[in-house]
């Protein structure tokens, strides 16, 4: 059963954040912008896909840090210091001589709370379009990841998992009412697919999705979409941005997903279950 | 394994059959269609959900027949005769005292090759929106359904079945090229999800699906929102129709479906296994 324990409306900001090839520039933006919607009262912060490295999987290895390192501790202090929860989008995390696209989610006293590594790594091959291979450096994680707040459940998956409606599916079955999902996709993938995947998996687990990205920029190796959304159990679009970076602020009103669940009982009728 | 046996190209025809209270008429009606539909060369063809009876839980009984009753009897004379597929839409079918919404399928020499009961019934109550409790006269059915075709594997689920990302995916595990879904969306779910169900599930599962409605009837107690639709591998929409009766005859390139499954490395990678 979902739990709202402190009532029902959390504000979320979503960072989109402009990145650049400098990681101790990329950070300090990250920490500005997070100050900066601390400062409008929010709740959650959430941060894109690998939000301080170069989009390029031979990069990723320069730019990771093992769990704890300066990224982490910085993400840990500002959490703590505004009281706020921190999705902390993803970084590369170094771990046993492998890479993993890792994202730390940090409560409100600076406790790490959770920790996602991506499932689905990233191996397109589109005719005519975009091409891209994290599984040439990246290893994949096997777990799900989900954190517990006083607005219920909340979890956490990255980028390409969510096209995979059944993954999707296991954390409704932990009873989230909302997923988060730091995210790049790219001019090929991103007109095609992006708006579609965020409504249609909100309104196949009847809860709320958050696609947070990092903002366009057209010189870069990978050219990210931007549009970082918001989407609601019934699959319609809360917010959305474009493709320049900001700050994306929204109260979300969680009590639709048990109003939504009751009206059509799609997760309340599922057949679906926990071994699966 | 995909086996596409008889080249990629098959040629179906969508019946959007506009429903009386008739049950000989609407049988008349679909019979005139299938053969209007077979002369212009198509191998399949697909009728509406409950498309010879008035969509209303209390008058499944009246217009209910055992497997094997006439209008069984006359799609299978039809598919033998015309040489085509018939996927039967569905109708109320009588078993042990019991109610179902069955989809029979036909091969060209009018065997039933396929038996299909809504395994999800619809039971809605949208605030200030549509109310529908098919549970309260029907029985669900447990099993999916799938046929073979020298183009490849069909599933056949119905209507709200749609709505199912975890079930769609066990017709994927069976290699399906194509799902096809005789439904009856309403005008409040319609113009919501209906597009973007059919949109999703196609990408999801890098496949066609088909949604054949009945036409839509203001002065009906049930009001369908029609709008038969095809969907490929990418998501995009093939062709749609309105609200009109009529039928929507079209050639699938099924060859998509591989081309896209090794682009976008979805179906492929994906962790969900047939025990699930």
């Amino acid at each position: 059963m979902i739990k709202l324990e402190r009532g029902d409306l959390v504000k979320i900001a979503v960072l989109q954040l402009a990145v650049s090839k400098d990681k101790q520039v990329n950070n300090l933006n990250a920490k500005n912008k997070i100050i900066q919607a601390s400062l409008s009262g929010v709740d959650l912060v959430v941060l894109p896909e690998m939000f301080n490295t170069t989009y390029n999987p031979y990069k990723f290895e320069e730019f990771s840090e093992p769990e704890g390192g300066p990224t982490y501790k910085m993400l840990r202090e500002l959490a703590k210091e505004r009281n706020i929860y921190i999705v902390g989008g993803s970084i590369p995390e170094s771990f046993e001589g492998k890479l993993y696209n890792t994202s730390y989610v940090f409560n409100r006293s600076g406790e790490c709370i959770a920790k996602y590594r991506k499932n689905h790594l990233f191996d397109i091959d589109i005719q005519g379009g975009q091409k891209f291979k994290e599984s040439a450096t990246l290893s994949a994680g096997n777990e799900i990841a989900v954190f517990e707040t006083e607005f219920g459940k909340i979890g956490v998956m990255i980028c390409f998992d969510v096209r995979f409606a059944e993954f999707a599916k296991r954390y409704t079955l932990e009873d989230c009412v909302m997923v988060v999902v730091p995210a790049n996709f790219n001019m090929t993938t991103g007109p095609l697919h992006w708006e579609l995947l965020f409504r249609t998996r909100a309104i196949d687990n009847q809860m709320f999705y958050v696609g947070c990205a990092s903002s366009r920029n057209p010189m870069a190796s990978y050219v990210n979409y931007g549009n970082s959304i918001i989407t609601d159990p019934m699959g319609k679009i809360v917010k959305r941005m474009n493709e320049h970076s900001g700050v994306m602020i929204q109260d979300i009103n969680l009590d639709l997903v048990k109003k939504v669940r009751n009206q059509i009982p799609v997760v309340n009728n599922s057949k679906f279950k926990k071994s699966a």
